[in-house]
């Protein structure tokens, strides 16, 4: 957990009181108040384990200082069967916090565990594999996490820490030498310079533009090489970024162009969740 | 949109804070306040549409009053080249929503095109697709507008508006019996009960103490066959739930059981977006 | 205290921050910071105690692990002088509670007490008292666990968690039929249907629809038996809500006439306030 | 409605949010979204009215713009079966609005009511009839608005708007002189000090030591005759407020001693609601 | 750190929020989670120190229990060198908390040492410094602390906690007299009445109207000299405050006058940071 | 205003709420609330305008839509006596904006006005000037965008979105070397490196450890030369910052020796407020 992010925070209270609102009607019920219990939380799958401890997190909203003790890492390769987690507590909080922690671990790990199967498939290339702003509404802190978890590198985290100049943003200014000198002129010095391009047309534009680093969109491997084989031939030369259509089939093929980073969209919008249970003991 | 909804109208504000910060420093320094476009927002799949209120509502917190013209409907099934919605408004408005806009839209849509394959499977059977709360933290509220727009029915929203009586419940309460009971005692009479079995021993015992809808937990075809028969000896006969491992290759065959419901965890947690975007004018 | 309910918690705040706002000026200017104090929480009045772990929680907000012990259990009957809790901490923080936890505790002890002289008149009778809708903005959480410390029992929390058809819906969707099968095709399944009647012959029709709760609106108490004796003969049968004009005089009347459940605004709405202080010792 | 009160907009906010939560299923399912209707609010009872321009505002958050015609003026005194407001807009935002609406009405009109009584009594005798902190929680601003319209004055809104030594801050600051003292002291140059008293002897002691209103505590109609003998031979001479204890039928009898002011608990803590319908035509 | 004050605490932690966003990029690099150190807090300038207790408080929002201790009280002169606290805990809480901190008791020491110079100018005189509500946004209440720690005192701290009629208030209600009169009739009687005047003619209005104090705006020394002899001769006679023009050079000039009050906006709104470093051991 | 940022807008209902309270007593008393007015805003000072845009949105708080005409540019440089915007709307709501508005104008102004007169001594050096983090809590946004009217450039935002690596920072991580190579593997690829360096010594290991910018704390003039000398020799050549002790006397030496940037807390933290006031007409 972060020292302070209170968007974050409030994300996870939230999560518990969209699932519980005025309460919890069959377990306050069907468990006593005094009632204790402990649980494991098991792994139901094979996956690379991440948010353990946002599920701690959940549950510590619900009883300050409850006792949650992680047995395996953040990143760590489980298999169907394990226990990742053990908690001790009043068993209505285990019961009112259960679906929530594991609605985020099952997310999370999924992402992870997507990732690492991309980053595998490069590890020996020299690439970077990097995640997009095409994540969960509200979610992007955590899901940006888990990339990181899983091997990933993380892009941007919004509009507002990272420069990349799209083709929209061309054509309203007036060209890409237009752009540029317009995001120079009033980017503070700490942030450097990211500019789109769709042809090699473009990638020259930028280049002489004094692009930082330039993202090729949905270019053909082939076309990719190329790329690579030109910005060879500037000192310094600018960084290459290969996105749109990647694939677990394709990544490797990509990766082997030269390219400096290649960045996925899948690896959050495509994840889908691990199977993680809770057993009360 | 509903009328109020004070949640839902955070969750959105919060997405678009999340992506946008302090500013979208590369739409600030390349295109003018007063710089207006028409856009179009354009499926690249083949896909049954669901969220374009919201993404509506997305540019319109940024632009009170924006043109957002719906061209299909919610539910409508489009293919890849068609266009969804047709907006007008100021480019930096169009440029700073877009991503977030897009990544509900490319969600909900999942959703409800995975719930629609689920829904097809099992239209002539009888049996009703339900959703669970295995939804994305803070998005339930959309995800299961989505499973409706998909062709699904949804199950309680949390547990605040519906009772289910689960292992653990029985097993701290001593009893199916007397869970029963203690429910049936502090529940408000709107409210119907339904318990969890595992076992046709277990569905005896649910019977007998008078639950309104028994859920089957992951029980065989077979098993839930038999207990289909078990039910239909007693009047009023309680309804039953299938629930636990339903794939799009299963569902039909769990339907042409002769249960209720089939509750799905997939259609949530297990969809992924379609693809969509915007393209400026 | 329920373990999460963050309204609940943020009205105990505000509640609070009302109250005290920048400070209070009158106790900061005469009490020193490190001033401690001892101070009993008395009856003054005879009455239903209800709302003592809230007025727990207001002190714990102010100055957390303040110590706070209960001499009343919630429910108990208590007459004027007795001690209802003993509170020991900082001067400033018993006084800037005092008026907030005894306007919370006047106001739950009143509710429960009328709830009780309720409840006491129809004890022998079957019939179930439960509250309704007619309680104060944003303290229907607290109001309605008041009713049922004073031995009530609760109807629906909100327009959320339970349905109620009543003539403006009827009149909206043309007809007592047509209404009940919109909602039938719509609800959840852990939901059940209340219908509200104004004539036996609405009663006839809501049997025929398949209402499992008829709320007998504003009827007589000849009509409400002639209305018992009606439903008695189908089969299974409707539960019966009395509502409207209930009073503590008339209670135990239209109990006798055999209906299931009676509903009474009055419990909250026209409950005032016991008279409890708080004494630094 | 005040300008600008971001507790009180939030207050309205969250009352609808309690009713509403997720959605009113009943409506959602029963009437179209497009379907307007035409109300009105009628009192079922004879009272005065308060909180027209809150019912408003519940009703405009709902659907901004809505029309709603005031057909009586705050303050006004009706009998039953008179209408109160007109409004019409969507049949979906009349029903959701209902219930908060005039559970809000219901209590402002019977505080105002309740005041309008106590203000009758005293209407020849100079004195002046005052509210109390006694007030429900997070209503204050409301409560002492239907005080206001009701005939009567407010006394200080919270603990930081005015100054009251009582009995505690005497005893831990050492003495009515000392307390007195430290306030004079801290306190800014607009606000005024008054004390409380218990005994005659206090009375001496606060004059004295220079207040400028003297609050007589539960004493009996004689000895606060006894006070305002004393207080009259001082110039200037200190105003006195009677408190505690004033009922409808003593509070005349109080006011003939000619203390300037008499606070009354009552008028808001013990008032109750009035009967109030809303109607759709 | 007063007891409650929900906006207060919202401030700092919103100040660290605003610092932090998403996370210290390049603390969260550079520096182990585990990893502890020991800070002090340094004075650079000499000064009046004020902000310590919210300093601390910034640290323990990162991490609850920091230890913090302060070396010098509040309102004590520093010289530069002097150690003003002591820190331990978490290196990267002490380098995320720093500039916050440090920016909150920089603006907070150079109000109270600016006051502190204007109160030593008329520490003879009888005449009271005060501040005005020309402090900056959403700082009030810490502003105004630093005033009283550097040997002010505080005027209203806002529209709703006293009561001053200006010339716009006396043009729009039709003069003096009515405006004093319709204050009267309205306000609660714990509020005193402070009118402003800006001529002799004036005040002769004012004093005949019954206003307790009389704020002198912006008036040469000569004629608030003729002020103070005119309300001499009333008995009992308002206070007088001189406002407007206040400096350091004129300061004492005004307060041999013999006014009451003198209200300077120059002590918050001109105030400049005093220079605090923070040195990790 | 920028599109959305909620964090602002958030501020400046606070600010008004923090003066307004429940409610502007000398304004509701003495001014109808149909009562409309015209008022201007009116320079005092000679001084650069900045935060008009920021003025008329705390009026459309109090009243949506309210007239407010903009008679000079932001950055625009303003005579005493000359009128910077025009208003017409109700009274009352004239009245409760006008001291928030005014405050956020004269710190703005106030900033842009320092920062011109820095930027002013510069402008033909090449040398840009820059703002730091040591501005007023929660205004950072404000603030930064007076630097910008001012003619001055920004630093980065906060430590969320732009690197410098300060001492602290080496001390804990083990040498500047291992600190740039930590956080070159763990930043994202758009952002770039500062490093803050005390020595010419330390200089070099900057500038071989790779950094991009470089910040020279606290040196003399003469070694800021030499620095810019050293750099001068490699190729790419790192940027230069000079930060610690620029005054208006000596900026522009310090410019003259060549650095890229020179960053100055003075321009936030020790401007003071320019003179502006607001007439009703």
């Amino acid at each position: 957990m972060p020292l302070i992010n209170i968007p974050l925070k409030d994300f996870l209270k939230r999560a518990l009181e969209e699932d519980i609102g005025n309460g919890d009607i069959t377990t306050e019920l069907t468990v006593r108040e005094q009632h204790c219990s402990e649980a494991v939380i098991l792994a139901k799958d094979d996956f690379i384990v991440a948010g353990l401890p946002f599920a701690k997190k959940i549950f510590s909203i619900l009883v300050p200082g409850i006792t949650f003790q992680q047995y395996v890492k953040e990143g760590q390769r489980v298999q169907s069967g394990d226990t990742l987690a053990w908690i001790k507590g009043p068993t209505r909080a285990l019961l009112m916090g259960e679906r929530t922690a594991l609605n985020i671990l099952q997310r999370l790990s999924g992402i992870a565990t997507l990732t690492g199967r991309f980053v595998k498939e490069i590890a020996d290339t020299g690439a970077i594999l990097v995640d997009t702003r095409k994540t969960t509404p509200n979610m992007r802190y955590l899901e940006k996490y888990a990339v990181r978890v899983g091997g990933g590198m993380n892009h941007r985290f919004g509009l507002f820490d990272g420069i990349l100049i799209k083709d929209n943003h061309i054509m309203a200014s007036g060209g890409v030498t237009k752009a540029v000198e317009s995001v120079k002129k009033g980017k503070h010095h700490l942030m450097k310079l990211e500019v789109e391009v769709k042809t090699l047309k473009e990638l020259d534009e930028a280049i002489t533009a004094g692009a930082d680093i330039i993202l090729l969109d949905n270019m053909k491997t082939e076309t990719i090489r190329e790329a690579v084989g030109i910005v060879g031939k500037h000192n310094p030369s600018p960084h290459l970024e290969a996105s749109g259509g990647i694939t677990i089939e394709n990544v490797r093929e990509v990766a082997l162009t030269g390219v400096n980073l290649i960045s996925s969209g899948a690896i959050t919008h495509s994840a889908t969740s691990v199977d993680i249970s809770m057993k009360i003991l």
